[in-house]
């Protein structure tokens, strides 16, 4: 079989349904393959807006393509790769190259840097695994390994393919696969039994749901264990939509000082025993380090290990555990949650002419959401005040929560849509981050996909003036909403009261084209989650200057 | 001293006055100092335009200067940096990154890919030069390093720095400098005595000038020892404008097929000496491979070594050689120009109402160019036509002639007016590349700068069309004038005739505000250069499949 063909063939054999990319000489052949494959090749307007899309995609999907040629393309898309590695997306990097026989005598070849390497050495940094595909006998066995190292770790690899490799004939019958992995009985026992006995002792456990549970579809297991037990379950901000946000046992966002309010912060700071369960300790999802949780009692389990107060278990199976958990007869704790499905106070009449704060903002929009939308949340304000979103339905979110790309949100956006037909992604973006990659609405109109863009224009870099202020926060006042000529699709709106807004997004909603809705927001006006956050950081003096 | 001061005081020293970026938390206490120096600090839109920016702005001003945050924006920028290394331009890339004390305990901080390490590592690929100031003593001496490096190698260097570092007092006192460089005198004169001889010798020379005489200041010894020895001079498409367009000696730009004409190419290859000074040798200024120039007759000096037929001398320094040949008595050549101060053929009344075909765009703009101008072309036909262009007056020329990544002319554009302001930029831009960084109008218009933006639309990525077509090379159909609108300034117009084109060059070329102009192209034609080196390369069978 060809090399190309082998390769889109077993990538849609592994869920891949869509690719985003920009094409380029060195990689036109590989798009030729990909032309004639089952998936489908989208061309966005730019590598990076291909990367975030790609992100985006992956994690609804659980496996996601992103297809460039070599360096201009390659290096171009780095950033966005990097933030997939960091959040634990699985994506796989198909890159186009110079040929096998170019490279013999080592010429100076258009998109070379320093040597043929460069751009393999440049993925290792990014990635858990990396290939170069010179050899057709290898090949196969190549390709089902970096794609295997990205489903098991959801984490990008890098696949590249020199121009003249590609049309190949190869041998694909001897694959490879990895051996599956297994717990350790008598360490997993141990694991097993001393969690059991600290979640029988406590009184006042919680679960906080990390972002785990969502890349391996595993938050079943834990809604499962919550409910035998009765125990809450927070999120945090990279996990927020993993446990369904209308779930009756779901208290909120918890971190720190940008919890979503203050019954999740109180319930899980003074919980006696905290079950974190697939988490990242980052410093975004900690609220900058205000979060207060006591390793004496916590249990934290990861992919990685089991750690259990200050001692860990090593050759754990995450799976395993989990199952184990959600298995276990533990009498039911007497929590009763105060107010489960929890509604954003509706709209009224008396205050639709008031001007719009930031934090109204995220109450309207929680209002028009339902279980066929999907928050994207782009870096900045967005950010920190989706986190106080809820809605009475189950809506998804996905947002840059730990790497904080800033772009991320309008072409994260089209691979939202590529990857669940049903899902109407709300993007919520600041100004200076839909001037980084908002022209992807380019995509969006050729798609013919109907993502509702709300820009948060606050007039400059708003979370960085609030941090250092100067004349490098100042970007140029844009008229938005002109976007949609620039590109020739699409429905615009500005708004500034609650009402507008409100009127806006019922429009949206009734649509069926996208709409870019610019929100103006008073220009210091910032949400209570980083309002809260500056105070408290503001009082662990010296901790760390110059940043929030 | 604090370093941020030092750092800043420094680069000014080294003549740098503007800095391109966007910032970000860890790097804003690093901007702050920057805007206390003398150095004006630009906000791009978005990392890329940055990175091309302080590409163009080094090869103008010899140095240059990018400053970004952590990852997301030094990720970001990485290909722009990569393509200032491939092409050799001297940018400093500062980072700002987290603290010293952030490090400690290696906790997961936003913007953190795998370690704290790995953006230093990824630019260990693309620079000359790494350095991460976590070290008060040895921090000045590792920015002077860094910094030699880069005006020495006119390659990109990086400084990485911690957010808790900038503010700290670092001595500056004992300052390492680099050890000047000597020609081993032995060496020199041999390869000297042995490169006269053959000059000596021809009868038909010729002077291949190529980038490194701009690079490192030196195309005036090269002029000179043309006029004493009456050389004609040519240059290559990386070189264009390295010499004088106007001077009496130039005869064009010979790169094979894709040369700027066939007297240029006749003459090149039918030279018994060719004199290769600071050249290059790619695939793309020697025309993909289809450049006739054989090593019996080269002589090949580079700052990298002097290569004479078939043996090369090391350790001699280029400017040394230059300086030889341009003191060295050689009787003149009986060289005489056909068609010295060639002027393109000025536009007749009866073909102004013709339709525009891509050859006339670059013969009208000709017409137009004067020494306050400098054109800089972006990838696509835009390169490969703009070879052809020739004005009776001495313009400049950028173009990521080697590197060819797509996007970087109107960015570029900024960094050519912020490095001398008496140039207008003359931005000829596909209209794929203009939807990939065109928005950075927005800079400009925040800048009040005038650049002439020309957008050679023909529907699509129309040199892969020519390659290789399919779906993938499909963009979505923009209605381009609509930018000035969106960023709030400039002016447009729309020509698809030669009349019209010339008249909205003229409005322009008496403006004083940016203007955009969308030049309507038949979708399937293009340049001289592109139609000849698809017709020479088809019959160089197999060559390089499902490449140019």
């Amino acid at each position: 079989m060809p090399l190309g063909q082998f390769l889109f063939e077993y990538l849609y054999r592994c869920g891949v349904r869509h690719s985003f990319g920009v094409p380029g000489d060195f990689v036109l052949p590989t798009f030729a393959w990909l032309e004639k494959s089952k998936i489908q090749s989208v061309t966005m307007t730019h590598e990076p807006g291909a990367g975030f899309a790609a992100d985006a995609y992956s994690r609804i999907n659980g496996i996601g393509l992103v297809c460039v040629t070599y360096c201009v393309g390659g290096l171009n898309v780095l950033n966005a790769i990097a933030g997939a590695y960091a959040e634990k997306s699985p994506v796989v990097v198909v890159s186009g190259a110079p040929g096998r026989k170019d490279r013999e005598k080592d010429p100076l070849l258009h998109h070379k840097v320093k040597t043929f390497e460069t751009q393999r050495r440049v993925y290792d940094e990014v990635t858990v695994a990396t290939t170069v595909l010179l050899d057709e006998q290898r090949a196969a066995s190549e390709i089902v390994r970096c794609v295997e190292a990205c489903v098991r770790h959801k984490r990008p690899v890098y696949i590249e393919v020199p121009h003249d490799m590609v049309d190949r004939e190869i041998p694909t019958t001897i694959v490879a696969t990895g051996v599956a992995e297994e717990s350790d009985p008598h360490t997993f026992k141990a694991a097993l039994d001393e969690t059991l006995a600290l979640i029988r002792a406590a009184r006042k456990p919680v679960i906080l749901a990390g972002v785990e549970l969502a890349r391996y579809r595993t938050a079943g297991l834990v809604v499962r264990m919550a409910e035998r037990m009765n125990i809450p379950i927070a999120a945090d901000l990279l996990s927020k939509s993993a446990i369904p946000e209308n779930h009756r046992l779901y208290i909120g966002v918890y971190g720190g000082a940008m919890s979503s309010d203050e019954y999740v912060r109180k319930y899980v700071e003074s919980a006696d025993l905290v079950l974190m369960l697939g988490t990242f300790i980052t410093d975004m999802s900690m609220g900058f380090y205000t979060a207060k949780l006591d390793r004496r009692r916590t249990v934290l389990a990861t992919t990685e290990r089991v750690s259990v107060q200050y001692h860990r278990y090593e050759s754990i199976l995450f799976r395993d555990f989990l199952f184990a958990l959600a298995s276990a007869k533990i009498p039911p704790k007497p929590f009763k949650h105060p107010n489960p499905h929890a509604v954003p106070i509706p709209l009224r009449k008396s205050e639709r002419r008031d001007r719009l704060m930031i934090a109204d903002v995220f109450r309207i929009v929680s209002l028009h959401l339902d279980e066929r939308c999907c928050v994207v949340a782009d870096v900045g304000d967005a950010i920190f005040g989706a986190v106080g979103i809820r809605s009475a339905r189950q809506a998804q979110f996905i947002a840059p929560a730990y790497y904080m790309s800033m772009g991320f949100a309008v072409p994260a956006s089209i691979g939202v849509a590529m990857a669940a037909k049903k899902l109407r992604p709300y993007v919520l973006v600041g100004d200076g981050a839909f001037q980084m990659t908002g022209v992807e609405i380019s995509t969006i109109v050729r798609l013919g996909l109907n993502p509702i863009i709300l820009i948060l224009n606050n007039d400059g870099y708003g979370t960085m003036r609030k941090i250092s202020n100067g004349s490098f926060n100042v970007i140029t006042r844009w008229n938005y909403g002109k976007i949609c000529e620039l590109v020739g699709g699409g429905k615009t709106a500005t708004v500034s009261t609650k009402g507008e807004l409100d009127n806006a997004l019922s429009r949206a909603r009734n649509a069926r084209e996208v709409h870019v809705i610019e929100i103006k927001i008073p220009r210091n006006n910032v949400s209570v989650q980083l309002a809260r956050i500056g105070r408290e950081v503001a009082k662990i003096r010296g901790w760390k200057k110059g940043s929030v």
